[in-house]
């Protein structure tokens, strides 16, 4: 990030010099949408649907986007080519907040628009081949189909994380699944594929995943997915734009399937490899 | 605020100069607690209350405060006497944040903290002496005793308090009152005085109006409080720094008593103010 260019309210410059004054609203009151994609091979990966979705969510709170696809698209060109030397792939967040404040509430001018270059998260290979462990949390996100800034529940579950070795929170309500904290959850019995349909963010990577699911799966359900499921799945994973396809081996104390990456899972995560490679 | 000074990780410096980069947690990711108070006759109002809220909010969210009561209160001084010419009070806005991430979601480094100087709120007189209307919103704060940045729920309601003429929103949840959005509320029933005890943020005002209610109130009740006993209230009113004592006389289409400030809020705003202005 700190070598890479970064887009900040109608400017392109390194992101060492972009720098935001202390009374901004989604620093302040939470005020603020994102979204994140990534390049693959060099190129931005479904940007338009990043972007549609970042409209949603502008809209969803109130506020208006200040730049038009097309004119994200120009930028994140620009960006690319001020990118790292070293670095082929990149992640793009792309940050909306209600702009500053005068009186700490309303806003007192536009929005704050800002797009940073970053590398990409390195994932540990043996969390592909061996899978992860996740812990279950009693939480419903406040407005699940809209990205907001707020991730307050990765702070307040990273000692219980670290203490069960487990890399990421999957939110359960009222014995129903939702999603984990930045990934969309599925489940697998026999050949069926099942996943929740409602009170989640509608993840790109989970929509290339339905796509794909029938040359993987004999049937998918999109449908609430109850804790009590769990113990009868014989796999697991969770889809995201960094994650990609991540395998599910243990959730709390309930081991998944053989406690290792799926058959069937390991398959889909090869048609996703292959489409994103070769799409 | 442009023209005050303020703290910004370890530098006292002019708002216009304190600039955090882009990536902080606070900002990305609402890994971010606050506390906001504000002076009377030039004078911090219950500074250690608020800096031992600030203190358990950050624990709550598993971060250290970077400066001790003294050196806080030391700060304040200094911020005081560099405060802008025309100001004998303001307020001062507590920021602590998760600090700044390398891979989006993990610090790096320390917290961020800093201390904002704002000019106060106004607030039009006859709000206080008409009283105003709230309306109510579906909801329940994630954390309601931990002060985190998160208010997008403000926002979210912009238009229909607009609409609707109201100033704030009221917090109910199944049928339970809660808080108002940066106000704790109580209901008054005959000589009693009623407030929800759990699920709120525990405001410091809210504590002073506890303290002095036996002057006013023959009796006070710290319990649930249902949307159904709107209808049965004599008088309502909310309270907070920015706030004090703010008489409520309309939630949604239920009128409030007259329909106006009533005589035990009247009464109980007086002593708040002979309080605050000669303690």
């Amino acid at each position: 990030m700190q070598e890479n260019y970064c887009y900040f309210n109608g400017t392109l410059l390194p992101f060492t010099e972009a720098k935001l004054a202390l009374n901004d609203l989604g620093l302040w009151r939470g005020y603020g949408i994102f979204d994140y994609l990534r390049t693959y091979h060099g190129r931005p990966f479904k940007l338009a649907k990043h972007y549609a979705r970042l409209e949603r969510s502008a809209a969803a709170v109130g506020l208006e986007l200040p730049l038009g696809l097309s004119a994200i698209e120009e930028i994140t060109e620009e960006l690319l080519y001020e990118r790292a030397e070293n670095a082929t792939d990149v992640g793009f967040r792309w940050v909306l907040t209600g702009g500053y404040t005068d009186n700490g509430t309303n806003p007192s001018g536009p929005p704050n628009f800002f797009i940073t270059t970053e590398s990409l998260v390195k994932i540990a290979t043996s969390d592909y081949t061996e899978g992860v462990k996740v812990i279950t949390y009693e939480h419903l996100r406040e407005l699940p189909e809209i990205k907001t800034t707020n991730y307050l529940s990765i702070y307040l579950n990273q000692s219980a994380m670290q203490a069960q070795n487990a890399k990421d929170v999957l939110y359960v309500k009222n014995g129903l699944i939702s999603e984990c904290t930045r990934t969309n959850f599925f489940l697998v019995k026999g050949n069926t594929l099942i996943t929740p349909d409602t009170h989640i963010l509608r993840g790109i990577t989970r929509q290339i995943v339905l796509d794909i699911a029938p040359e993987v799966f004999a049937q998918v359900e999109l449908r609430p997915l109850s804790l009590a499921e769990l113990s009868e799945a014989d796999e697991a994973f969770k889809v995201g734009t960094t994650n990609e396809v991540m395998p599910v081996v243990q959730i709390d104390d309930i081991r998944i399937g053989q406690g290792k990456p799926g058959t069937l899972t390991q398959k889909l995560m090869q048609v996703f490899q292959n489409l994103v490679h070769h799409s």
